[in-house]
């Protein structure tokens, strides 16, 4: 497949790179080259031609809860814990219905397709016919994730509390029959966090993720009184970080820790160690007033990390709005923290793009061997009347743009279209 | 007219009242009442049912840049006043050609009835011929406008720079000609900022305020290197504030100042004084790292305030987006300022629809006697699966819908359609 358009990436943290109307080769999945002329062996073949848009990596989302979709933006006059409970187990306790289930599914990989999100890592719930109804749904989207059958066994309400083996023999069985049945669509282990889940299923846990070398995925100090409260829960161990590593669940380079804020430095020594993404939730912090991650810090010790809708928390799917209230969130924490300075957009760009994408391989950026991740933008109405550099447009579609201005999506080299219809919903 | 439907107002700061499939009976521009129950003599009338609609009073923006419309979200890897010469001014300059003025004029009104501003106060250019089209222009929309012809007769690039007696020759003339010819379009003064206006331009424009009984508007204290220019240019007035009082520019109870974040009690006292009403512009100062306004502060002291787009410093003219800012930039400041209690979602949409609409009188919220502006919300796609109370939808719209949820806006009491056709764009 040969593009011709006008090409933005960001091939490294601090890296941007504009080929303007050059030519983007594939084969199959994988990117042949990006070129400003086109090689003459590629002379006289087809090419589809987008004109005037800007062609840029597509976002890839490493925090999101696929159950909460339907609460995007409600509740946030509270803080995480009563929120929690009041809001969001009670929507997961429906999940036990499959007609429920499958409906919120389907809108939330369309909504993932909408907004221009096309590799995503999700905590699913506790229910594993649900959870396998969104591997197979996610299968059928094109879109590549990784699916989480959340575990939780204590300080959790009745409806969604699971008994500490069940919750490990529905866990395998997902792992195994998601091995053999789907090829995009990868389970992901998911202790809700530390507080809802014992020390017996955590090690059992970690078994899993040793025995079948799974990803982990989970929360860490999101909020001051979370980390008191796993103190509390484990005064033999000295941090929160340590909990999850006791219990073999920072699998090496394999293992998403969302929020990371209120740590010490002997916790991100660890998580460097363990080669652990860190998940930014820019949004889900202002709204939950959480904290603030020292995300300057970690970037300067080189952790891995990336930016994260963590919708609902976070109050909407859209990666674009996530990488700008990243940038603005640093804005503001650059005032009253001078060390830290702020991000620009072309880093937060970065995180949303190649920063998460990492975690599945060669793909968040334009460079041979990656795979093609992409989204189409139109020109904007206004760009007849003021002349836009390929920055300014990227600029003005991540701060005001929407859906409408995306002409087209691609996931691993192939062209996608709404997974499912108006009538599905 | 008579509307059937489910309304959701904020009366004061604080309050929060619904009606559920209730009536809401205008008479030429304005409310008569809003009924649990038709009152008899309506019976048998026709009525307009909005069935499972949510309607709410429409958004007022006070501080809202018209020209740079075009460049929203453009260029905040600088701060203010590198920005303003590398963004702001050379896209102003372009308003000397009137195809090209006309063409953005249209977009601005367009936009701002998408997203559901009905009420506005917009600073236009320096040029006459300009403001003049925005004006009528503005009279032909249907939306109820305060443009200001912008003053700058010092630190201004020559493209830009006025004669002082041209300037305030052009201001007078836009005054008598808008009041002789337009009804729905008024005209407020508007210096653009101190270190623009030399004294005599000031001293000129405040003896305009006084003759005509004009609202004023401006920029106050928005960038602490704006406020030390500011002390160095006038340094025998206090404080930034004063210099405007100096020069007849706090016409009383007439005056919208947007920003004011880095203020002296003395100068909070004199904005009490004079009534001033303070445009709070939460994305604004996030993208430019201005401060923060200590909004409850003022608050508490009963000072007039709203949140306000302040587009291109805000990277939207969507004020659903920029009451949600106000609230997450609240949360923010909160964690380093626990004295600060944050703005509740109801407080941030008090303070876009009511607290703004003061300005233009009895208008913003669903009470007998004010004039009805209103949106009309259309259940989301998710609704049906998952049942909300009237104020969780709108959570639900202001973080994270967007104008495809309005089914209808009104003004005034009229119903209003797009003003401009695609074709005019």
């Amino acid at each position: 497949m040969i593009l011709k358009g006008t090409f933005l990436h960001t091939p490294a943290l601090g890296k941007m790179e504009v080929y303007e109307r050059a030519w983007l080769v594939t084969e199959g999945e994988t990117i042949v080259g990006l070129y400003r002329t086109l090689p003459p062996r590629y002379q006289g073949m087809e090419v589809t031609d987008w004109g005037d848009c800007l062609i840029i990596p597509a976002f890839c989302d490493l925090h999101i809860h696929a159950p909460q979709i339907v609460n995007r933006g409600i509740g946030y006059d509270e803080q995480l814990l009563p929120w929690l409970e009041r809001y969001t187990f009670p929507t997961e306790a429906r999940f036990s219905q499959q007609d429920f289930a499958r409906r919120v599914w389907k809108a939330f990989l369309n909504r993932l397709w909408e907004r221009g999100t096309m590799r995503f890592a999700a905590f699913a719930t506790v229910h594993k016919q649900a959870v396998w109804q969104l591997m197979e749904l996610s299968e059928a989207s094109g879109l590549r994730g990784l699916v989480g059958k959340v575990n939780m066994d204590r300080n959790a309400p009745d409806s969604l509390r699971e008994d500490t083996d069940a919750s490990l023999a529905d866990t395998e069985e997902l792992i195994c029959r998601s091995r053999a049945e789907l090829k995009k669509t990868g389970f992901i282990l998911t202790p809700r966090f530390v507080p809802s889940t014992t020390s017996r299923l955590m090690d059992g846990l970690g078994q899993l993720a040793e025995r079948y070398q799974l990803p982990v995925q989970s929360h860490l100090s999101e909020n001051r009184s979370e980390v008191k409260w796993v103190a509390g829960l484990h005064p033999d161990i000295p941090t929160y970080t340590q909990v999850y590593d006791t219990f073999g669940l920072l699998s090496k380079g394999r293992t998403i820790m969302a929020h990371a804020i209120h740590l010490t430095q002997e916790e991100t020594d660890l998580l460097e160690e363990k080669e652990v993404t860190l998940a930014h939730c820019a949004l889900s912090n202002m709204n939950l007033s959480s904290g603030v991650m020292p995300l300057r810090r970690y970037l300067k010790q080189g952790l891995r990390c990336c930016v994260a809708s963590d919708a609902a928390g976070g109050n909407t799917a859209d990666m674009a709005k996530t990488i700008t209230a990243s940038v603005q969130l640093s804005k503001l924490n650059w005032l009253s923290h001078p060390e830290q300075t702020p991000l620009s957009l072309g880093e937060a760009f970065y995180l949303a793009t190649r920063g998460g994408s990492a975690f599945f391989g060669d793909v968040g950026a334009f460079l041979p061997g990656f795979q093609f991740d992409a989204l189409v933008l139109r020109p904007s109405e206004l760009d007849a009347l003021v002349e836009r550099t390929p920055f300014e447009r990227l600029e003005q579609f991540l701060y005001d743009g929407d859906d409408r201005d995306i002409a087209a999506r691609y996931c691993a080299g192939t062209l996608l279209s709404r997974p499912f219809g108006e009538e599905e919903r």
